[in-house]
């Protein structure tokens, strides 16, 4: 069993340790001391050795931050761990909405005219400290060594599993090529090498995978790209051992803690991302004299365009994945519903996951939220919170497998019994948001915040709307959450054919219940229209085939555009897993895809 | 009569022109020049004086420029003028599609490794020379007294209207409470002066209206706002002598050619606009020692939230209008069409407008296009593009008024005798995009940006699109295009109760039709829903009261939803206009706000 049910962290374990924080502050002569989620990889995910902001603060949300001064201890949180944080900290820890309100404002309200400001500078990114330093000219900010480890006595070790070989059925490409690609890049923008600091551009790069954080198949790495095509890779050589012969003469091992020595015998101009590269990069490089060329990490856009292999992947796992959860629909459609809970319903949809015999990982923790829970749409069950299943309540059902072909992410909304008629609308009206995403057909050089609105608009016209982006980029055995496309406000990026997404607008009642409804879509360019012009759009593939609940439509609500939508893709489940599927969930599967 | 129909410009008087600004260049030993559309307010319009692109190559469009070499002379044009440059430059011009491909891109290409370009540099924004000298590091841009005046023997005076006082009953606000409101934040900021360089910024503030252009009702005048609430007025004082006592006491008026002392004199930190101000600026400021502090325009935000004395001059002006354009459409209905050419239309809707007494201006030249001149966003016809009407010829008809207390925007598609089934069926899709701006509701922070999708989608759906944005801001009794606030791809400034933009999708068929259909709409809070979350969101309310001709809707392609929208808009046409229309209107308007 992947998942686990522990309560991961408790209230009462905050305010002794902030209480020795703020002595190693006074020890450090800082104000004030930030206390980010992130490790120096800047991903979603850390490892138990570099979960600093948990077990300071007891909140184990996946985005946020503490600052502490002497007097307060703010954490920062977005809308959606708004509830969450209130259960997880202690009263001496304060929750701030971000970003509505910035640790700009707090520190400038708190510290006033002068202060010093102490951060790890391995944690920050450089256009966080230059946004901080702009924002707080008035204030001083100190790297320091990370005062958190500092305290913290039985810290776990740092990861150090082995990278392995990722096949190149699955990459499409080899790495040399993709190397050459990358490099020629850099040779036109005159530059020397890029350091690339996001261990799934690492991964990518270099067809590798690794098992360092949970969820993510990678391996806390660095790299640095020559101009010429050769590599550094920046990591503990002893996981190293299985890919040595797949990395082959270009690409050279060397630790993470040689980074300063890399960087010296390569001189500059270095490309590097200050988006995603640490700080204590922009000091390594000051004191060596290297000019760096900020630009975007050259391996995002590239990763995020999904060669012919990569989509074949996807197609494949999603069909594979689609079983799993047919057969988890099939037997929950036959089981004494009330007799269950949450963590039944997690460890039932595992074990379907763990019998194709192929899952690596689970793609993230799974969501499964009855009643009020699924209110919370990043919900974790544990054996604290886990609710039993009572008539009427909805299910949020959101989860995903880690395949060696490609990554999973589904969301299902179930309900036990019947549900009321607000829950039937509401959902039907989400419904109809998923439908627009996935029938957009739009021009190249729109971006997803430029159709994110298509989601909400049924929702927005009935007064609802959710508090989450409609989508996020997906990797191919990768992060699930991958940049730089998203379908969401501030999605800038134009999308572009081959960029996965999820498509997975939602609504929540706080306190009674929650919907969401999620498949995965790929890019594509779109089939001429008859009567259309001859413009070259773009348009959405589907990649995730599981029937959506029929019980839960208003068919009222629907426009015949959106009733075929729906009959059409239940049509296509059966085409594409109606024969995988074991005897005993024929007749689930048989009424789950009937017409309308 | 306002509008008039003469051929602005031939092709033929480019070639002898550019010469001589070739040998002026060799003068002036700059290897490359740019001839900016743009004066020194970086308006819409510009005064005879002004019209130098026009002048040098023919195209008469409202945004572009030319950037010329010895051997090439490139006109940067966007989308809208696609063809209509075509038409206007001669051969020895090369129309370049921008901002696809750059003037950046195109000078680092023909001057390569070296070169200097000159400009001069009351007519570039700070943040455009940045851009240029930030993109191109290899040229040398060399500031120049304008080349094309030194060269245009006949060049026009500069106008020299008279200002006069925008009264406050339209205004809303004195001009002494905007100072001082302003002026708080100038001094939270700890600048000693801001400096306002848009015209309409600058009537805004003060409460005055020019006419040193066609079209905005602005005069040429720059301003400076001093922390204290103070202000000088920066233009020829000649102008100024009905507005003295308007202006009264805290109000210095001085010529526009005393800025430097004035700068001096106020010094620093001086708020500026880097988008807006002109680069010659930061010469004297940096001449002066005056330290620079880049913030938007401290006018664009509240102007475009209208008061409400602005709002209500707005509906009074659009129910007058609306008047005139009924009159218009009733004289349409029973006129012998094929016996009308495009500038009859012109001149019999702007008969209507004067009719009312109150017309100042019209808001721009009346768009008329029949037919494949339709297919033109921006055409406007002069005596020799004029077309006879022909039967079955849509007519994409876009104007507006601007009265004294607001200003009017308005697109109605018309057909002669019965349009075909394509036309039909394009003109519904529109439709329905503008019906789904009209109903939208969204929740606070949501930006045009964010909206314009939905205008698109069921166009998009049929394979079709059009290449402007859905909408621009407008100003009361100001320019008609008005920001910051846009409905594009690009409009990133979140909408806020106040605002007005035009809603205004189409389709255009190259050489076949054109269609539009434009209202506008003001942002307002949105009354709450049953069944809604008490969520702060926002509405539109509608500005624009003109039956939208039902012979052109296809109905089979609208949702019940839409059907009342278009029902409910018609019936209010009736509440609002049927009283106030002649008799001989009633049959027409009685039969076109009929229900679908």
């Amino acid at each position: 069993m992947f998942q686990s049910f522990d309560t991961p962290s408790s209230p009462d374990q905050g305010p002794p340790r902030l209480a020795r924080l703020r002595d190693k502050m006074r020890d450090l002569s800082v104000d004030a001391c930030i206390v980010p989620r992130a490790d120096r990889f800047q991903g979603e995910y850390v490892a138990a050795h570099d979960d600093r902001l948990a077990w300071l603060t007891g909140f184990t949300g996946s985005a946020g931050f503490c600052v502490v001064t002497q007097s307060k201890a703010a954490v920062f949180i977005d809308g959606r761990y708004k509830v969450q944080v209130r259960a997880q900290v202690a009263p001496d820890f304060t929750p701030v909405d971000w970003p509505m309100t910035t640790h700009i404002d707090w520190l400038g309200d708190e510290l006033g005219a002068s202060g010093t400001v102490g951060f790890d500078p391995w944690l920050h990114t450089m256009d966080e400290i230059a946004r901080l330093t702009d924002g707080l000219p008035q204030l001083t900010f100190q790297p320091i060594d990370n005062p958190v480890d500092a305290i913290w006595d039985d810290q776990p070790a740092p990861p150090a599993e082995p990278i392995m070989a990722h096949p190149l059925d699955f990459a499409g490409e080899p790495h040399g090529e993709k190397r050459a690609r990358l490099a020629r890049d850099i040779q036109a923008k005159g530059a020397a090498a890029a350091l690339i600091t996001l261990p799934d551009s690492v991964a990518w790069l270099l067809n590798i995978r690794g098992a360092d954080i949970p969820r993510n198949p990678i391996a806390h790495a660095f790299a640095l790209l020559r101009a010429d095509g050769s590599a550094v890779l920046l990591t503990d050589p002893e996981k190293c051992t299985e890919v040595r012969d797949h990395l082959g003469p270009q690409v050279e091992i060397r630790p993470e803690a040689e980074l300063r020595q890399v960087l010296e015998a390569t001189g500059g101009p270095l490309m590097i991302d200050p988006q995603t590269t640490p700080h204590a990069v922009t000091l390594m490089l000051e004191e060596l004299g290297i000019t760096s060329r900020p630009s975007a990490d050259p391996c995002r856009l590239p990763k995020a365009c999904k060669n012919k292999a990569e989509l074949q992947g996807m197609r494949d796992a999603h069909v594979r994945d689609a079983v799993a959860m047919c057969r988890f629909l099939a037997w929950y459609d036959g089981a004494d519903k009330t007799g269950l809970s949450e963590i039944d319903l997690v460890t039932q949809l595992e074990g379907y996951r763990r019998d194709t015999n192929m899952l690596r990982e689970i793609s993230f923790d799974t969501i499964a939220g009855a009643g009020p829970n699924g209110a919370l749409p990043h919900y974790r069950v544990t054996t604290d919170s886990n609710r039993q299943l009572t008539d009427g309540a909805l299910i949020v059902l959101d989860s995903g497998g880690q395949y060696p072909d490609g990554t999973t992410d589904i969301t299902r909304t179930l309900v036990v019994g019947q549900a009321g008629d607000a829950e039937k609308r509401a959902f039907t009206l989400v419904l109809k948001g998923m439908i627009a995403i996935s029938r957009a057909r739009f021009p190249r050089g729109v971006a997803g915040s430029h159709l994110d609105a298509l989601a909400r608009y049924p929702l927005w016209l009935n007064g609802l709307d959710y508090d989450h982006g409609t989508g996020h980029g997906v990797g191919a055995y990768l992060c699930v959450h991958e940049g730089p496309q998203r379908l969401a406000r501030g999605g800038d990026v134009p999308l572009m054919p081959g960029m996965i997404l999820s498509n997975e607008p939602g609504y929540y009642r706080e306190g009674a219940f929650g919907i969401r409804i999620e498949n995965l879509i790929v890019v594509e360019p779109a089939s001429p229209l008859p009567g259309g012009d001859a413009r070259d759009m773009l348009a959405f593939e589907t990649l995730t085939w599981v029937p959506i609940d029929r019980n839960l439509i208003d068919t009222s609500l629907l426009t015949p555009e959106e009733r075929d939508w729906i009959d059409s893709y239940h049509a296509t489940c059966r085409d594409k897993i109606g024969h995988l599927l074991p005897s005993e969930c024929e007749v689930w599967f048989g009424a789950a895809t009937e017409k309308l």
